[in-house]
C-alpha cells in the first residue's frame, strides 16, 4: 500500500476489518489476510517487486500520467499494471509512458469487496495476451471479469447507470412519484430481475415462447416509442433541492454506517442466495 | 375467470399449478388455491357478483372501452375495477364508462407471482378513497403496491427498463460489448446493487460519508457529462439481426422452459434470502 495520507494504514485496517466480515460470510477464506500488508511511503520502492499494481488514486488525467510514468520506471517489466479508474481511459493515462499497452483498467463495481463484477478495459495498443492475464488474474480471485472490446465513456456499468439515473430525476423532479417510492419501484421489480437474468434475457423471457426475436418484432415497436418520450434532466438548483428535502424527508433518520450495513448484508443476502439454490445467472 | 379461448381452463390450471409451487417456496399457504375457480363465458354473468375484476384484455384501447362499459353495467357499484395494462392510462381506457374515475391500472410487474412490485395509477377523476381502498388490497395480498401519483406513458417501471435497454442496444450494436457480456455486467454489479438499494439509496452510499447531497454536487458534474453521450438506438435490420444472432450463440442452446425455470428459482432464492437476512431493502 502507497498513500500519501499520514493514517494511511489506520484506515486501510479498518476498511479490511468491516470487508474481512463481508468476505468471511461470502466463503472466503480470511484467516491472514493481511498478514502480507506492507505500507511503503515511496511508490517507487512500493512497487519494486511487485507482480500486480492496482493504481487507485484521484481521477485526474495529469496526476496519473505522472504516476504511471513512474511506476513503469520502478515496476518489474512483467507486472500487470492496472487502474480501478471508472472514468478516464487507459489510453489516455498511458500517454507519457514508454510502452502505453501496459496500463489496462480493472474497475472493480463499488462495493469492490462485495461486487462480482470487474470491468476490464484494454487500450487500443494492448498486447491481446496480456488482457488474457488480466482476465484471468481477477476471475481467479472470484471475480466476474467482463471485458469491454473499446474504449468508451463511463465503460458499460457506469452508462447503464447514468441512462436509469436520468430517467429516475425526470421523473422525481416531475412529481410522478417520490425518490423514496421511486427506489421502492426498483428494488421491488428491476432490482431482483436483473439480479437473476440480464435485460436481454429478461425481455426473451417476458415475449413469450417465442422469445426475443418475437419481442423486437413485436413489442419493440412500443419500445421505441417510449425511447421518444423518455425524460432529460438536469441537476439545476430546484431539482437539487427537490431530490435532498425528499432524501432527507424519507432516508435521513438512518445513520450513512447503518444504511450502509444494511446494504452489505442484503448484498451478501443475494449473492448466497443465488449460491445456495445453485442458480446460473444469465 | 372469463376469457374467449375455449382451452382457457386448461391453461389457466397449468399456470397455476406452476404458479403454486413458486409461491409455496416462497411461504404462502396454498392449499385449496383453486378451489374457488369458476369460469364463465359471459362477462356481465361472470362479474355479477364480483368485489375485484381486474381486466388483462388486450392492449387496445377500443377493445377496453367496450369491455369497461359492459362490466360497469354489470357489476356491483362498489366492486374494485382494476386493469393490468402496462400501457394504456385508466382515463382513455374509462372514456365510455359513465363514471370514468372508477377505473385504476394495477400494473402487476412480470411474472406476476413473483415480483412484489404493483403499479398503481388512478386517473385524473379518481376519488381518492378508492385508491387507497387499491392501495389496500394489494398490500393486502403481499404485494408492495406503489401509487404513480401521474398518468405517463409507460407509467415508472417500464421507462426506467426501456431507459437502460436503448443503452444496452446502442452498446453491442456498436460492439462494446456481447449481448450476453451486456446481460453479465447487469446481474454481476447493478441487479445486485438495486435489489438491495434503489438508484438514489445506492448513490447516496456511493458518495461517500457526506451522502447524496456530497454526490449531486461534486459528481453529478460528471453525470450530466454522461447523459449527453448516451446512445441513441433503434430495432433496424442490421440491429435486429445482430441481437437475434448473438442470442442464439449465447443463450440459443437452452430451451425457454429450462430458462424460465432458473429465473424463478433465482427470484425466488434473492426474495427469501432478504427475507432470512432480514434486510429492509430502500
Amino acid at each position: 500500500i502507497c498513500d500519501p495520507a499520514p493514517d494511511i494504514e489506520t484506515k486501510v485496517r479498518d476498511v479490511f476489518a468491516t470487508a474481512g466480515s463481508a468476505l468471511a460470510a461470502l466463503g472466503f477464506e480470511t484467516a491472514g489476510m493481511t498478514d502480507q500488508l506492507r505500507f511503503k511511503k515511496d511508490i517507487a520502492e512500493a512497487v519494486a517487486s511487485a507482480d500486480i499494481v492496482q493504481e487507485c488514486g484521484p481521477e485526474r488525467p495529469a496526476f496519473k500520467q505522472g504516476l504511471w510514468k513512474t511506476i513503469e520506471g520502478a515496476a518489474p517489466a512483467d507486472a500487470l499494471l492496472l487502474s480501478s479508474s471508472s472514468s478516464i481511459p487507459a489510453s489516455i493515462q498511458a500517454s507519457d509512458m514508454a510502452e502505453p499497452g501496459r496500463i489496462i483498467i480493472g474497475h472493480p463495481f463499488n462495493p469492490p469487496h462485495l461486487m462480482p463484477l470487474v470491468e476490464v478495459v484494454p487500450n487500443p495498443k494492448t498486447d491481446p495476451a496480456l488482457t488474457v492475464r488480466v482476465m484471468e488474474f481477477y476471475t481467479g480471485l472470484g471475480k466476474v471479469a467482463v471485458e469491454i472490446r473499446k474504449e468508451i465513456a463511463g465503460f458499460v456499468a457506469n452508462r447503464l447507470q447514468s441512462a436509469i439515473f436520468q430517467e429516475c430525476v425526470y421523473l422525481v423532479a416531475n412529481g410522478i412519484v417520490t425518490l423514496v417510492e421511486l427506489d421502492q419501484v426498483v428494488t421491488q421489480s428491476l432490482g431482483i430481475r436483473w439480479a437473476t437474468n440480464g435485460p436481454f434475457l429478461s425481455f426473451h423471457l417476458g415475449g413469450g415462447p417465442a422469445g426475443l426475436p418475437h419481442f423486437i418484432e413485436h413489442l419493440g415497436v412500443g419500445m421505441e416509442q417510449l425511447w421518444k418520450v423518455l425524460g432529460k434532466a438536469s441537476f439545476d438548483e430546484p431539482t437539487k433541492k427537490l431530490l435532498i428535502d425528499q432524501f432527507s424527508a424519507s432516508y435521513g433518520a438512518q445513520s450513512y454506517e447503518d444504511l450502509a450495513e444494511a446494504r452489505d448484508a442484503g448484498e451478501i443476502a443475494i449473492i448466497n442466495g443465488l449460491a445456495r439454490a445453485n442458480v446460473t445467472v444469465g
